[in-house]
């Protein structure tokens, strides 16, 4: 396996650039992942498939790949008509709104949502809460080096000082976004605290706990809670080192967030944490933006059952997978129905072409000229999936090339062995390629087949070939008919009308 | 619905009492989760299907229920085999043997099985590392308060002095276990630093961390990591309060676990954190204790899959619930294959029975006179099985009603409908209180009944039956199914031997 014709497009540098681990044949890889204080929705699909792709590709190229994916569960979490006076009544401890019970009901329903895309489990999946401790000794490092500043209990990360200084040894602050600070507004997630901070891009590291804020910690500034940006620094740290090879996520995590983490390593570790920059675009609806103005978040429970009131049907997680993987991670992608319609069929073509592909075995007929046409085209489409993969994980165009070998498929599969002319090599090769990029790489399953609605309806039909069969007195076929199914475990019963129902043992 | 008459045998105070919560109509619930630092095994399975039981008979009686099951994430961990001197060496982050890699692995795979056992999610479900900062202000309480001393970066919980000063006021050191201090060994799970402790008893609430001790934090003590019994504590007060309702463990954590639990929260709460506190009994293997030395430790996958040597075949997690469920908690529980299998064939009978139940609705006909002998026999059994569940949930009494009832259902399901003379209502009593215990309560579902296998069967059957249609050249029924099958999703294919083959569609 090549391992070094890898090329992922680096936000860093703004280049396709050859992937070189920092310790050879190991991967340290780390991705933002969700915040649990609401369901999961279609914009978290995007993100988790796209770096479970990245993990499995890496994994199949051959390297250690160690995955950590965090969990924000810090910050101000509320459900939706739960009352907020909760909040500050002197009430017992059971009585009281518990975030923690917030945070556990979205994070359980995070996972079955990755389990039903069927992503693999991140090797280290951290929550924020987990590591007040590393947050706080990292923000002690900061305010230490001079770059942040406590008030009221609250502490500051300096942007301008941090800028001047770090500026001058290539780690401006916009290095990663391309924004200059004069230009940048200030968009953390915070919208308080503006009077307190020096400068409006300052960020909070700390924040003081108002009375009414029920998720609280113990520190040297008072009892708070640590600023967004700094888990993932903590984390990342932590787990991967100071310096490690691939950080991911969505575009829209790119500034501030990821713009503030390279800060605060910069300082605590002199170093940019990550070499390798990933970002995947983000999903529009109808070609609008997704957002709570436009009644277009689509959580991903309504996605599946097709209860959100745009989506005319429910889309399985296959089909949503196989669509994200439609496109290039790095192109905007639309979500309609129309669009998810079509991945529907698609998914579907491919995956019968790929079931009869693998059930034939040793009865298909392959001829052993390998210079025939086709199997010089087939070897040819097969032969450049790798390299679609290798550039920048072109899964779209992987994709291209497996419809392309369908027709193939299907000309054997319809009886025309004659006109395939494969050689037993390639037929093999084939074979292979669709299990691995399917499967191993994309990450697909077979959803349910409804075997039940199949055996359900195969066995109407026996009861009516052995009413049949009652009918011209053929008791032979009738009890035969009875005993098979019996020893199958199935228990069959005449009914009044003359129909038959049946029992599974 | 009764809440009043639920019964708990209270280790704490030896008897069986009448269960009230502290808030009327809300329980807080804590129960001590698994250790990840390997994978779950057959001793793991009772303590959490019981208090899953716990769990969904409260809520059932209509109760609000915040249970919360702590993970056990802080330790010394290491998977065997992995080589130690990778704890000491200079490599870098990404080199080096991770605990959290493990305790992701361990975690996940605990969460695995519990969904396998069908145990309801708890509300909140904590890890030891996710609450160091909680844990550190609780030691510096019981530093402060004088019930623990710091030798050499560690904390260790002064229980002598804890013993005389608490044990006048009713909260003695061995309340719960029943032992006396002097005749207390030292049984905690730390086995150096017995030179740093005053008394053996004395117990660690914060361990300096050696060198070569991966999992570390800073604390006012310097770098180390917390004890294992003040997780607990630090856990269940932050999220149930400083005295909540219901504390469930395995008896083997009676002493001394919970024996230091309650002597933590005397010292910073002045209180006996919980009210009634619930331990199940032991699971036996062959009658041995399981153990290492044994051999006898079936991990949880081993069990399902068969693949431990005690085992003459795989359980089913189903099985083992309902194995479990057919001992009252409290005794002890032998584990066997015979013992495994009757609890199969048991499952099977019932589950039988109440499938059958499930499907008949309006076709069966019953006697509308309820004063026959069977019908009182039947609504005498089914008005028992609250009262059983009452009685410190006797799972193992309902189940032995619903046994008593399975041939009355058998004689409604062979026909003999002229003998049921149960009631309309009691019918319908029948079937609801089936559901009830063996769903919602109890728990079990139905596992995979194999509809695929069964569809094989029977497709295999159809090809025997169509081939005769062929062979008499009855080509209407050959063609009937043929594209009966065609319009169910099932596409046949005849075989140059003259046999069929099919593809799901």
């Amino acid at each position: 396996m090549n391992m070094s014709s890898l090329q992922f497009y680096n936000s860093l540098t703004r280049e396709k650039e050859v992937f070189t681990s920092i310790i050879p044949g190991k991967v340290g890889m780390y991705v933002c992942g969700p915040t649990v204080s609401g369901e999961s929705h279609l914009g978290h699909a995007r993100p988790f498939i796209t770096f479970d792709i990245v993990f499995r590709y890496l994994k199949h190229l051959g390297y250690q790949v160690r995955y950590v994916r965090n969990i924000t569960d810090a910050g101000h979490f509320e459900e939706e008509g739960r009352e907020s006076e909760d909040k500050i009544s002197k009430k017992a401890v059971l009585e009281k709104m518990e975030p923690m019970e917030l945070v556990q009901k979205y994070t359980n329903l995070f996972h079955w949502a990755m389990r039903a895309f069927n992503n693999l489990e991140p090797s280290i999946e951290p929550t924020a809460t987990g590591h007040i401790v590393e947050q706080i000794v990292m923000i002690e490092k900061i305010i230490q080096d001079g770059y942040a500043y406590v008030v009221n209990g609250s502490v500051y990360f300096d942007v301008d000082k941090y800028h001047n200084h770090f500026g001058k040894n290539g780690m401006p602050y916009g290095i990663l976004s391309g924004r200059v600070l004069d230009e940048q507004l200030e968009t953390t997630r915070e919208l308080e605290s503006q009077d307190e901070k020096r400068n409006k891009t300052d960020f909070a590291l700390w924040k003081n706990a108002a009375p009414e804020h029920i998720m609280r910690w113990q520190s040297p500034w008072g009892i708070g809670f640590p600023g967004w940006h700094i888990e993932c620094s903590a984390m990342s740290t932590k787990y991967l080192g100071e310096e490690f090879d691939i950080h991911g996520g969505g575009m829209d995590l790119q500034f501030p967030h990821h713009e503030c983490e390279i800060a605060q390593s910069a300082v605590c570790n002199h170093k940019i944490p990550a070499r390798y920059w990933l970002h995947n675009n983000m999903i529009t609806i109808n070609g609008k933006k997704m957002g709570k103005s436009y009644n277009n978040v689509i959580k991903l429970s309504e996605l599946f059952s097709g209860t959100h009131e745009i989506l005319t049907q429910g889309f399985s997680p296959m089909t949503v997978r196989f669509f994200i993987l439609q496109t290039h991670y790095r192109s905007t992608l639309d979500f309609s129905n129309e669009a998810l319609q079509a991945a529907e069929k698609g998914l579907k073509r491919i995956w019968e072409a790929y079931t009869y592909l693998r059930k034939v075995t040793v009865d298909i007929e392959v001829k052993s000229a390998g210079d025939d046409e086709l199997d010089k085209k087939v070897n040819t489409i097969l032969h450049a999936l790798q390299a679609d993969m290798n550039e920048d994980l072109n899964t779209a165009k992987v994709l291209a090339g497996l419809f392309e070998l369908v027709p193939v498929i299907n000309s054997i599969k319809d009886g025309n062995i004659k006109k395939v002319a494969l050689s037993a090599t390639t037929f093999q090769f084939l074979k292979d390629q669709f299990k691995l990029y399917l499967e191993d790489i994309f990450g697909l399953t077979d959803e349910n087949k409804q075997d039940t609605d199949k055996l359900s309806a195969v066995l109407q039909l026996i009861g009516e070939i052995r009413k049949d069969a009652r009918s011209r007195k053929d008791f032979a076929t009738s009890d035969k008919i009875r005993n098979q199914l019996l020893s199958a475990g199935i228990q069959l019963k005449d009914e009044k009308d003359g129909n038959m129902s049946w029992e599974l043992l």
